[in-house]
């Protein structure tokens, strides 16, 4: 098949090495041109341009800009493709970006793989990043039939678990788990820089281990990431965040009236339900 | 040196692995006469008892139970003791511990190892838990010098990191980076468990991967713990989930107002301040 990348930054970049690995022909378009050069010399693309027109004959493209930039990418493509042509996006939120592109292009198929790494830009693409982890897809009633099996069949050759479900309730399942996290993370790593006792911050920072780190990984992460998933998933972040701060409060409210029974039932509720997450 | 432990745990066991290695006599006593038999036979300690007079000529003492039971153990230590003999203990609290101990015995010494897994038991110790790890010792004004320098020569033999501090930045400095990040991240298990839609939660529990993983594990721990922390450090706590919350608030009113800039210059900082904690 002849597909297309647009943008090549970690997804990208790691889709191109594994769609060349399995046979396709791969074009790669970046606003960088010395991305472009790059993606060719790491093997990432077949070709690479900045201009979009290099994929005018492309079966299948995949955009893989950051949120804000997914509607206008369709949008200057549309002029090159042929209506055959399939689009999917790698966006994190779904809802949002399917109610813009889906006026611009009919075959258009939502699509969120959930996989990463800390890294960034082209030269973190690594071959393999999708197998084993969730690719959930999204089509709505427009979407064709046709066009989704394209998108399956291409996905599962990627060795990841696909996922289909309504745009919605991918975007309220990742408030809960990714983004939701993020913003408790934060709000962790903050609230202790405004402690007044000024021994107390710098000894928390010697005695901060494993338990500190892993809380605030994702708190600490790319903030134009966090301000992404605010931005376009916006409601349903706040109904999780609304949810938790009344958790929150009913938690703080057990321990001002030390209510240890409470507080032991609750603590043992949450490790039997990490366990629904994470079996052992 | 003679060195006693009581509670024959991970940080008890470990402890004893680590002391008999570096050639001092060590004698184990637990409740549990299983638990004895297997400290022998896992040469955790020398010898092993369910009496406490099994102690009765150690120099040096580490308690090493729950926190709500170092206080009955030194207690019932001090028949047996000579009046030279120095306790310390391990507790994740410090003030709490101290204020009821240091009416029970002269020489003691608070302290706090901040080494551990995920497991724990007899089975669960390891040598060289504490090597390169914090841990903290916390002498008050009654203290004596003498007793300190015993314990410090002990501990930095273990190849840990020492650091004194008073009981009260050690109980506010925890509450941040250990206390404060378990509520939070239990909440964040537990909120999610609310989700009204039928679809959702299965989806989310399927998606959830790294990120989730990394800020749920420390709520998803042993409830005892988290209610111990809770319980001890009450105050210090609530200090923190108090200052958390206000934080929190304000980050959910910035989405709510769509304040983009606002959001973006918090999670910078976020991101900076983490740094602080964990350099790169």
């Amino acid at each position: 098949m002849k597909i297309g990348i647009v943008g090549l930054g970690l997804i990208g970049g790691s889709l191109g090495l594994d769609l060349r690995e399995l046979g396709h022909q791969v074009w790669g378009v970046s606003r960088n041109s010395d991305t472009c050069e790059r993606a060719v010399a790491r093997g990432v693309v077949d070709r690479a341009s900045v201009e979009l027109s290099l994929l005018a004959k492309a079966d299948l493209v995949f955009v893989c800009t950051p949120i804000d930039a997914i509607a206008s990418s369709v949008k200057q493509l549309s002029v090159f493709l042929a209506p055959s042509a399939i689009i999917t996006d790698v966006g994190s939120v779904k809802t949002a970006v399917i109610d813009q592109v889906g006026l611009l292009w009919h075959n258009f198929v939502g699509g969120h793989p959930m996989a990463g790494t800390a890294e960034s830009g082209i030269e973190a693409g690594i071959a393999g990043l999708f197998a084993g982890n969730p690719y959930v897809l999204t089509p709505v009633e427009a979407t064709p039939k046709e066009a989704v099996m394209v998108v399956e069949d291409v996905v599962r050759s990627l060795q990841a678990r696909v996922y289909f479900c309504r745009p919605q309730e991918h975007d309220q399942a990742v408030a809960w788990i990714s983004h939701l996290p993020v913003m408790v993370s934060a709000s962790l790593i903050s609230a202790g820089m405004a402690e007044t006792n000024p021994l107390v911050l710098p000894l928390a920072q010697d005695l901060a281990s494993s338990g500190f780190r892993d809380t605030t990984r994702v708190g600490g992460g790319n903030p134009e990431l966090g301000l992404m998933m605010a931005r376009y998933n916006r409601d349903c972040l706040l109904r999780s965040l609304v949810a938790y701060r009344q958790n929150l409060d009913q938690l703080i409210e057990g321990i001002e009236q030390e209510d240890w029974q409470g507080l032991e039932k609750k603590l043992t509720s949450s490790q039997l339900d990490r366990r629904r997450f994470f079996p052992q």
